[in-house]
């Protein structure tokens, strides 16, 4: 049966979607494109589907599923039998896989976003960034990423010797970082977590995301 | 094996630990209290099992493991077989607890932390709370709960008709709302959420969880 995603290319919670799909060789998707800048999101019809009017939001048969880092736990799970064993092969692989994703979620993802916000959404709308909020920002980000450079001296991936949903996860955050905040030293800076980026980053499944997202662009 | 959780039962992260360990019926555990008062939480012993500094840890075997949320799907999975279905009993009930469990994470725990922190927290280092950020906070919290109360007027759990996951991890953060900030309010003139509440706060295993911080401030 055919999956559908509602969301956009673009968006880093869609393209978390997307990627986990791409790893796990699911062809058999399709891409329902909702478009914010008509805000499709906040009509009744989608509400209905995602009633916090966000993307993205998966369909597979009866089951309608949102909060991206949900959906992509469940694809893991529906899809263990084939392409990137994501979640690991042993409950104690899992489990280190379940906390770098909650460190993603409570600690990366929060302060890269804020950063993202600060320099890029608030400068799209006219607005300076909050110099003191930036700075503690920085330092959090730097701080937490230290973390991650002593962990990633230690294995190739963040939950050990296989890519999993938690380095997955970083991938579209980590590159508005880099790419739209125009912050790329954060990351290379650090020769551990710069040599894991690069190992991520390269993976077949997030260079077809990009050439997705780069063709919305366009 | 006995399972060590270093914490405080006063935590908020903690206590979710606990609730899952008294839901699983696992009475082989020992309660390692972490004095952040004399900041042994910074130590550097401490920091080899939790390398930012915060609580709580639990160590199973060779198995060292942070984040709540990581540790409570971690024994959810392993306990599978014994006390409540706490991921459900199918994929796609497991798929909606994940589901709800992220909306905890990323929506009412970041509202709900926030309030509590400028209501309470700011208030014991004795500075006055920001008055527009309470005040936006709220009304984030107010729309959040809306979302709640439609769920739940279809299903007397978060995710179906089990207590999951989704329902344990948000009593920390909801009594601490209610009692601390003193916003009872929020869950009591809301219909279905009240209920919701009655039900998920009265279980055997809050309750000797709530004992036990109460014991601590004594």
């Amino acid at each position: 049966m055919t999956i559908t995603v509602h969301g956009q290319a673009t968006s880093s919670c869609t393209a978390r979607v997307l990627t986990t799909l791409f790893e796990k060789e699911v062809s058999d998707f399709y891409l329902q494109h909702v478009d914010l800048a008509s805000s499709a999101h906040k009509q009744p019809d989608y509400l209905t589907l995602q009633p916090f009017g966000v993307i993205p939001v998966v369909q597979d048969g009866d089951l309608t599923l949102f909060e991206s880092r949900a959906i992509i736990r469940y694809l893991a799970l529906k899809y263990e039998g084939q392409g990137s064993p994501l979640y690991g092969r042993t409950p104690e692989e899992r489990a280190k896989v379940e906390q770098w994703l909650e460190v993603e979620s409570q600690n990366f993802h929060v302060a890269a976003s804020t950063i993202v916000y600060q320099l890029v959404s608030r400068a799209k709308k006219g607005l300076a960034p909050e110099e003191d909020v930036v700075k503690a920002t920085i330092e959090k980000l730097e701080s937490i990423l230290d973390v991650y450079e002593k962990q990633l001296s230690k294995s190739p991936f963040l939950a050990g010797d296989f890519f999993s949903l938690a380095d997955l996860s970083h991938l579209p955050r980590t590159k508005s970082l880099m790419k739209s905040a125009k912050m790329p030293h954060l990351i290379t800076s650090r020769k551990h977590v710069n040599d894991w980026w690069q190992r991520i980053s390269t993976r077949p499944s997030w260079i077809k995301v990009t050439e997705m997202a780069s063709g919305l662009q366009k």
